[in-house]
């Protein structure tokens, strides 16, 4: 931990490159690269064993790397293709850059019944923040509730993931993170927040659980590198604003610009409440500070059976009542109206059936770029 | 409480009355009625006072109607005016229909460490939501942490007040209630969800704690309602569409049509999820069954020396440097930079300061209203 811990924490705030745009290098994300390649489907299965097979390669505990692969096929199969292992390559750049650690263990700091802090030690945050549910589920199980807290992680990957282990053990759970500094105050062009996902589940007594993952831009911001990357302009009514504040609908201008967030400064203030749960409470970096290997997590979980003064039975009828009042509302013309987390879930369901993920040229290209690297066979596509 | 709770339990959802959009009659708001009179500055001791001797009037117990007016006030001085003493004719007017009991008192009905279920029986929501806050901030002292419900609670007034108490004991709160539903889900015209306000607070070595208080559309609906007052149009920018989700700026089509959430699905699922945590986890009504009466509430209340890792100083230290942070943004040409609760509190003390507070001509007619109907003196104004 000696070189990670040592380029972590003796690092100054680079806080001349925060105001004028965090640049993608500091933010973890490699340059992209034109690709001549094709996009392809890939089989489920051996393209999760080739990532667990590539982490194990690169320094990962084979139990940790299945784990990582785990959620990035999940993403995938839910249809949050920029959360799976598009993200591989970007991670395996950290454990050579030493910002990442891929032996790192969460590490208990302080633990009572109802609550729990940790220190993830610069690991990949899948692996930090899995390990850490799988330490709060028993806990909310005996007790009824648990918060927990856990300093110097990382990028969680596909945030939903973690409430979906709660709701699996038949508890709720809401959970945030900090990430990469992209939002500034409102009335400001300094950005001190992240776009920070939230995550929410409640179980059902069969099936999928209701599960909400947001983070808080009203569009995702690869829709507008997107429209940079083709040369096309954003709608006006996207929202975004040059740096001076005027409403832009250039996407270079844009990403240099002011990122709106839902609701104006309702999207801004939950940045910041978000960023003292998951970054301060946590005792982990937080605002301008939060880096890679620095992020921090808060994680709330309840037992329906304990917090409604009725008990389980009553808490999944209601839940059953509220789906059917969905399932009968008046629909507008075009439309479709789903549970949250219900698009996500059909699709995973599709995709898992079919055995295959269309994968776009450039994921393939880096995954065939990894294989080169770590001296791996690739026979996937 | 027998007819009350025949009124409450026996009434069958009026489904018709959602799908064609809420009457006011319904949502527990009188008709508002034109006004001759003029605004004028009240004192706002005298105001307090006044209010709660026409509660104690009106059959509540003197500390119960304090702590009402004090709620009132507290909005009035914070220049959250909407939610101050106008209020008081609507919540006479519950207590002679028998929607709402005077007399209510908080029941705990189960009970633990580090929770807390609670009926409210139907009381104002002020009482019950501040009652309840009595009994949870010690129980959080206690162990740390604390998660309370309530069911059959009522519009809580100024929501930051709760979250507020939290933080004026060092702890920090999230806090989120159930309301008259006026959300559709995302792609349907039926209204499920209230406009539901989640409030949160973070208490700071000095001074006021941050303080983010809001409700889940990008604009207040009593703009709206303003504007059919004084028959102008709405910026099509606001989102406000008709029944079949085209776009509108007629205000009386828009209050009848599709009420746009921040950020779109992302605001309706966030009104799913407090509907689910605050009204079926409490084991209230939720969704559209949501009426005077059959609001529940939610409260995460956590002690930041026991959830940082390394304890209160090192919290407090964070917050400190998070406040320096947002101090030192570069704010875009004729902006002004505040914490969340910051401007509220500035207003706060100038009004306090001045001793009075200026109201409009038709909260001072309803408070005159209030003094004639209980034969009580009126001489502020």
């Amino acid at each position: 931990m000696g070189p990670v811990r040592g380029r972590l924490d003796g690092a100054a705030p680079r806080r001349c490159g925060r105001l004028h745009g965090v640049t993608d290098r500091a933010r973890g994300i490699p340059d992209i690269e034109r690709t001549a390649g094709q996009a392809a489907e890939l089989p489920i299965e051996p393209v999760k064993a080739f990532t667990a097979q590539a982490l194990t390669a690169a320094g990962k505990l084979p139990e940790d790397a299945a784990t990582v692969a785990g959620n990035f096929l999940w993403a995938d199969l839910r249809g949050v293709d920029t959360h799976g292992v598009q993200r591989l390559p970007w991670y395996l750049k950290w454990f050579e850059d030493g910002i990442c650690n891929p032996a790192a263990q969460v590490e208990v700091l302080r633990e009572r019944p109802t609550r729990l802090s940790a220190d993830g030690h610069h690991g990949l945050g899948q692996n930090v923040a899995t390990r850490f549910m799988q330490k709060l589920i028993p806990k909310a199980q005996d007790a009824g509730m648990c918060v927990g807290v856990i300093r110097n992680s990382n990028d969680w990957g596909c945030g939903g993931w973690y409430p979906h282990l709660a709701a699996q053990a038949g508890l709720a759970c809401v959970a945030t993170t900090t990430s990469i500094p992209n939002l500034a105050p409102f009335g400001a062009r300094t950005r001190l927040y992240g776009n920070n996902p939230i995550a929410f589940a409640f179980p059902r007594r069969e099936g999928s659980p209701i599960l909400l993952d947001m983070a808080l831009t009203p569009v995702a911001l690869g829709k507008v590198l997107r429209a940079q990357a083709e040369g096309t302009e954003l709608p006006a009514e996207w929202g975004f604003r040059d740096r001076d504040g005027n409403l832009t609908t250039d996407p270079s201008v844009a990403m240099k610009g002011i990122i709106p967030a839902i609701g104006g400064y309702k999207g801004t203030g939950l940045a910041m409440i978000t960023n003292i749960l998951a970054g301060v409470l946590s005792g982990s970096a937080h605002s301008a500070q939060v880096e890679v290997g620095r992020r921090g997590q808060f994680f709330l979980l309840l037992d329906p059976d304990v917090i409604h003064p009725d008990g389980a039975e009553a808490y999944y009828d209601a839940m059953e009542d509220l789906v059917s009042q969905v399932r009968n509302v008046d629909v507008l013309p075009g439309q479709q109206v789903y549970l949250p987390g219900e698009p996500e879930q059909l699709r995973l369901e599709e995709r898992t059936k079919a055995g295959v993920i269309r994968y776009p040229a450039s994921v393939i290209d880096g995954l065939r770029k990894v294989a080169s690297r770590l001296g791996l066979p690739f026979e996937l596509a």
